[in-house]
């Protein structure tokens, strides 16, 4: 059984992932790093490290992970200089870029709700404290 | 630092995540069964079976685990009745709504532009296979 976004009915029959492949592009969108790397790029192209700047706390391996799998993606455009020192920048495509407008859409909302969720918390948590 | 939304500068001086709680929330949002949970209650109100058949795949304790954070964010809202045998419905609170269709818009999209994904994924792949 499978979330669907797009039939009326919202369960379908059929197993989830194999017959749902969009669920994995939308997770490698929505992963940590992947959001991240979209956010920062619409700003402009961005060599490798400062991109890990921007993001932080993320290693080596896994943003270059996480530019791979959205390179594959078709969101990520990777352009390496035939310079010496190497050069390599990353920028987003037209797709990518269709894509982080979204994701960025969806931080700044969640930025901008964040009394609501700290006020949410706190009820949240009251309720659990025993008298 | 910081990937920021909101600031026009994209790169903050500010250490990553004290500074930045919105990211912990838009993590939980866009969480692997966050998602799917999302999207599913965006159909009405779904008792926790319910949810898991349509999520698929979940464990009873990540579904779990996923309920309670998104609570605690203020998204869902867990309705125990007091019936016999108990009964426990889950839906998403006026916050959550809004939450919940920017994420499935993001899906929708993702799902229409699969046949851009497979052609970037075919491009990508031939590239990276020896002649």
């Amino acid at each position: 059984m499978a979330v669907s976004v797009v039939s009326s009915g919202s369960v379908s029959n059929n197993s989830a992932e194999s017959l749902c492949p969009y669920r994995l592009v939308l997770e490698h969108l929505t992963s940590r790093w992947g959001v991240l790397v979209l956010i920062e790029l619409l700003e402009g192209p961005r060599r490798f490290g400062e991109l890990r700047r921007a993001v932080g706390r993320v290693s080596e391996k896994m943003l270059t992970q996480t530019l791979q799998t959205l390179e594959r993606d078709g969101m990520v455009h990777r352009d390496a200089k035939p310079v010496i020192p190497p050069r390599v920048d990353y920028s987003l495509t037209e797709l990518g870029h269709e894509a982080a407008t979204q994701v960025r859409a969806l931080g700044r909302w969640t930025q901008a709700r964040m009394d609501d969720v700290a006020q949410a918390r706190a009820r949240y948590d009251a309720a659990k404290t025993p008298a």
